[in-house]
C-alpha cells in the first residue's frame, strides 16, 4: 500500500518561452529549487499551473517533465482533468506511466452539475483508473462535492485524498468528520495557505499551497514549526505571509500575481498565455516592485532601488488598488477621464 | 460587407453512437430536419453543444459537418473557444475555411477575469480572426462581459454581436442603448428564450437558442409572429413554450433534458458523454415520459400508451421532482431511507 | 367584492423637515400632485419609503396621513410588515381603519426563512387581516416567496395580489402561469419599471415603480401607451426612462437618488434618515446636477447653468463614477492617495 | 479605562410565556443558570435573542432584566440598533443607564449600504454615544463591515470591539492585522463557535456563541483549555461541540434549533414568535429528540426512553432530512404526494 499523501504540494506555475512555448530547461531548474526548497511534493496541472490554457498534449508534457525532473526525491499528485471522463482515463494511465504517486481531479467545471452527477463522474473514474485519485473541491470555480458525495466517494479505495479550496475551516472539519474514522489511510489537503497552521491543528494533512513555489523555505517551515508543536512561533509566521500571500491573490487575476513573485526568486516564466492590457502591464510593474519590498524584508531579495510604500497592517489596500486602477482603465477606455 | 447575423440560430446537440463517437450520419440527418424545421442558422460548439466534453480536434469535426450539411443553406455560427488566444484563432481559420458565417467565442471560463482582462482576450482575437467574431456573455458560467467592456470591444469592425444567455431584459436594453447608435450593424442575440419575444420587442436581432433544436417549427413561428406585430399571438406560444422549455432545463443538469426531447422528434443521441448514476437514468425516464406528454399536446409525437400526469399551472412541479429525488438519493446511497 | 389593483402605485418617499421629522405639510402636498400626475395609487412605507428607518408609530401615521390626503381620489395600498405577526396584525386593523385599500407585506426579512417558514407566516396574516393583503416579494433583501408558496398562499382569498421586485420577467410568467387560472381576479403587479411593458405584455396588472414618484405623468402615459396597444411608441418612451432609472438606482444607495430627483420636482424631503459622508454630500449634488440634465430633457425643469455632461448612451457610466468616488474616498480616508 | 471586552458572551434567548409575552421570572432564572455556568457575559438583543421580531419597547426591557439580573456578576454587551441612528442613540442612553458594559451595533440591515454609509452610520453612533460600542458584522444577513471600514472606525474611540459572524478566519486575521498595532485594546470576537478553537489561537479575544446558551460549561471548558495551552483537548472537544452545532443551525430556521435545545436544559421558552406549520411542528419534536441523544451523550439530560439515531460522523444528515421533508411538505400542500 502506498504511503499517505502528506505536507505541502507546490501546484507549479510553467516557465514559458518568449514565444509562449513551454520553456523546458528553465522549468527543469525551477523544479529542482522546489525540492532543494523543502516542497514535500510537486502537483502539476493545478489552477496555478493553469492547466486549462495548455492543450491536451502540453499538459501530458509538463507532467512527463515534472516527473522525471523529480526523479523520485519527492512524489508527484499530478492534475489529470481532460474533456471528458474517458480522456480523463487516458491521461490518468500516461501519468502512472510517468511514475506520478497520484492524479487529482477538479470536479467537473463549465457546467454546474448536481450532487449526484458529481458522484457518478468521480465514481467512473474511481473504477477504471490504474492510478490513486485525489479529488479537488473550489467550489468558487467548479460544481462543488459535497459532504455526502464525499462520504459515498471515499468508499472507493481508489481516492485517497481530497483537495480543497474553499478556505473554509468549519468544512474542513466536517470533512474529516465524515471521512476518517471509515479512511484514516484518507487524506486532506488545504489548498488556503492563509490559515494553513489552523488548518493542520484541525487534522489536515498537508496543503497543495502556491505560495509554496514563492517562498518553499517558509511553507515547510510553517509545516515543521506546526507539526512540531510549536504553535506561537507557527502563527507568526502564518501572520507574516498573510501579507505576501494577500497581495499575490488579490492584486491581479490568479494567478498572475504568484507568477510575477515567482520571476522575482529568479526564474524567466516568459510571456504569459492569459492577454494584458497596457495598463495591466503597468500594474504588474508596480505590483512587482512591492513584492519585491515584501520579500526582501524575508532576505530572499535585494530590496528595490526606489523606495517601498508603507504598507504596514494594510491588508486590503491592494485589492483597493486594483478596484481603483480597474475602473480608472475602465473610464480612460470610454473618454471619461 | 457580410449580412446582419439575425433570427433564430440554434445551438444544436451532437449525435453520439454507442461508442460515444460522432454519429456523422445522425448528425447530418438532424441538420437537414433543422433547416427544414425553418431555423435560421447553426450554432454548433454552444453550451447546449456540450462542447467543453470535445476534444480539440472532434470540436473541428462537429463545426467542418455542419457547414458541409448546412451547404450555404442557412449560415453557420461557429463555437470556437479553445485553451488560449493562440489556439482559438487556429479554430477560427479553419473555420472560416469551412465557410462559417462567424465565430461565437464565450468569455473566458473556470477562471474569473477581471473587466480589463476580458477585454484583452477578445481584443487579441478581434485583431487577429480572418471571420467575424460574436461575443458569448454567459454570467452563470463565465467571466462576465460588462457594458463598459462591450462598449470598447464594439470599437473593433470584427466583433459584430454578441450573445447573451443572462436571461436579463434590463441588461439587453442597456447593450443595445450602448452600442446600436455607433454600430447599427451590430447583431444583439438572446440565448433565454423563455421571453424570447419581449427580447425581440426590446430591439434584439435573435436568438441562439436550444429549445430550437426541438421544436424549430414553433421558435420560428414565434420570431415570425412577433416580427409580423402578432403580439398577442405570439405571447400565447411564448406562455406554451415556456413549460417545455422550464421541463427541459431545470429537469436535469444541462442540456441532458434538451437531448431527452431531441430524442423524441426521433434521433438517436447516443451515450452521453457525461456520467449518471442508476437513479438518474430512472429519472431520465421519468422525465422523457413527460417530455413526450408535452410534445403530444403539440402534435408533434403519440401520446405515451400510460397516463399523463396532470400538470396545467405547476412549472415548479418537476423542478420539485428533481430535487427530492436527489435528495432520496442521496439519503438512500447512505443507508438512511 | 373589492376591484382588482391595477395600474401604477407609487412607493413614495416620505418628506422631512430639517430636524428630521415628518413634514406633513410637504408630505400632502406630495400626495396631491402625485394624485394630480396621474398614478393609480399610493403605497406608503414602501421601501422607497424607507418604512424600515421609521418607529410604528411614525409609520402608523405615514399611512394616516396618505389615507386622508388621497380622500378617495386613488387607492392607498399600505406597507404593513410590523416586527412579528402580532403588531404586524395591530397595523393591518388601523390601516383598514385609515381607508386603505390593502396591506402590502414584505416576506420575512433579516432572518432569511426557508419556504414553510414563508408560508406560515403569511397564512397566519391571511387568516387574521382584516383587510385584503399584498404579497410583496424582494429576493434581494427578504426571504424569497417562490412559486410553489405563492401558489399555497393563493388559496386565501384575503390575499390578492403580489408584487414582484426581482425585475425576472420569467419568474413574472411563472407566477401568472401558476396562479392566474384558478384566481383571475389576483393582481400582479412589477417593482422593477426598468421593463415595465415588456411585464405588462405578458400579463401583469401594473406597477409600484419608485419612478413614478418622481415622473407620475410619464410612467402613466408608459401604461396608457401599452394598455393602448401603441407599443413602439411605449418601447421609445421605456427606453427613455430607463437612463433616468439607471442613474437614481445605481448613483446612491437605495433610495437616495430617488429622493434626490424628486426634490427636483420641487419638493422639499429634509435631512434623510440616513447618514452619509461630507464625499457622499459631494456626490449626491454631482449627481442632482445631473438629474437636472434629464429632467429638462423632458421638459420638466430648466436646464442647470452649467454644462450637461455628454451622456449619450453610457448607462453605466455612472455605476462607474460611483465605485471610482467610493474607492478614492476609501483611499482618501486611509492616507494614501 | 474600561476593562477590555474578552471571554465567552452569550447571545440568550428570551423565553415567552403561553401568550407570546416575555416570561420574566423563567428570563431571570436563564440568567442566573448561564452565570453559574461559567459565561463571562451576557448579550441580550443578538440575532439568537431574534431582537427583530420584538417591538421597542420589549428590546428595552430585554436589556434591563439582563442588567438587572447579572447585577454586576458579568458584563453585559446589549443590542442596541433601532429604526435609525436617533433611534440607536436612545437606546445606548437607556442601555447605559441600565449598566451595561457596552452595546452591540449591528450593520445596517434591509437596505444594502455602501462601505461609505456603513462608515457614516457608526461615526455618528460613536461620536454621540454615551456607552462603548462593538460593531457587529453579519455579512450574511446585513451590510458588510470590511477592512479599510474597519480601520476608519477604528479610530474612534468609543468604538472598542467587533463582533464578526463570517466564520471565516482568514478574515479574523486580516482584522487583527489592520486594528491591533493602532489599538492593542480592541476586542475581537468571533461568532462562529465551530472554529472557536482556531479562532482563539489567531488572536481573538473571545466569542459571543448561540452554544453557549446551550452548554455553558462547555464552551467555557473549550476556551479555557485553549487559553491554558492545552490544544489537544480544546481540539477534541471543539469536534464534539461541532456536532451539536451543526444539528442546531442547520436542523432549522435560526434560531429556533436552539430555541429547542435550550428547553432540553430545562427552561420554558413559550411560543415561539415565529409561525411554523405542522409540519414544522413534528419536525421539531423530531429535532428535539436528537438534540436529546447528543446532550446525553454528554450528560447534560437523560436519553429518550426510544431508540436514538446512528449519527457517527454524519454532520449533514440533519441538512438532508430538512431539505426533504421542506421539499415533501410543498409536494404534499399541493397534492402532489
Amino acid at each position: 500500500m502506498s504511503e499517505k499523501i502528506s505536507g505541502i504540494f507546490t501546484p507549479h506555475v510553467v516557465p514559458l518561452d518568449n514565444d509562449g512555448e513551454i520553456n523546458e530547461p528553465e522549468f527543469r531548474r525551477y523544479i529542482d529549487w522546489l525540492i532543494e526548497g523543502g516542497v514535500h511534493g510537486l502537483y502539476p496541472n493545478g489552477s496555478t499551473g493553469e492547466f486549462t490554457r495548455f492543450t491536451p498534449e502540453e499538459r501530458r508534457n509538463i507532467v512527463r517533465i515534472a516527473c522525471e525532473q523529480a526523479a523520485g526525491r519527492v512524489p508527484v499528485l499530478a492534475g489529470a482533468a481532460e474533456a471528458n471522463v474517458r480522456e480523463t482515463l487516458k491521461a490518468c494511465e500516461a501519468y502512472a506511466g510517468y511514475g506520478a504517486r497520484a492524479v487529482a481531479i477538479v470536479a467537473p467545471f463549465y457546467y454546474k452539475l448536481c450532487a449526484d452527477s458529481v458522484y457518478a463522474y468521480f465514481r467512473e473514474i474511481a473504477v477504471n483508473s490504474p492510478i490513486d485519485v485525489t479529488l479537488y473541491n473550489i467550489p468558487m470555480l467548479a460544481s462543488p462535492i459535497e459532504i455526502p458525495t464525499l462520504r459515498r466517494l471515499a468508499e472507493f479505495e481508489r481516492i485517497v485524498a481530497i483537495k480543497d479550496s474553499s478556505g473554509d475551516l468549519s468544512f474542513m472539519m466536517r470533512m474529516i468528520t465524515a471521512v476518517r474514522p471509515d479512511r484514516p489511510d484518507f487524506s486532506f489537503l488545504s489548498g488556503w495557505e492563509a490559515i494553513l497552521v489552523p488548518m493542520l491543528l484541525v487534522g489536515a494533512d498537508g496543503g497543495t499551497n502556491a505560495t509554496s513555489g514563492v517562498v518553499p523555505e517558509l511553507t515547510r517551515m510553517l509545516f515543521d514549526l506546526t507539526r512540531g508543536g510549536k504553535i506561537d512561533e507557527a502563527m507568526k509566521l502564518q501572520y507574516r505571509l498573510l501579507e505576501l500571500f494577500d497581495v499575490m491573490l488579490f492584486s491581479a487575476d490568479f494567478p498572475q500575481g504568484f507568477r510575477a513573485a515567482v520571476e522575482l526568486r529568479g526564474f524567466e516564466l516568459g510571456t504569459s498565455r492569459q492577454s494584458i492590457t497596457e495598463d495591466q502591464k503597468f500594474d504588474r510593474a508596480q505590483l512587482q516592485h512591492l513584492l519585491r519590498c515584501i520579500l526582501a524584508d524575508f532576505g530572499f531579495v535585494a530590496p528595490p532601488e526606489d523606495a517601498c510604500p508603507v504598507r504596514e497592517n494594510n491588508p486590503e489596500r491592494h485589492q483597493s488598488r486594483q478596484i481603483v486602477d480597474g475602473v480608472m482603465n475602465e473610464l480612460r477606455g470610454r473618454g471619461l477621464v
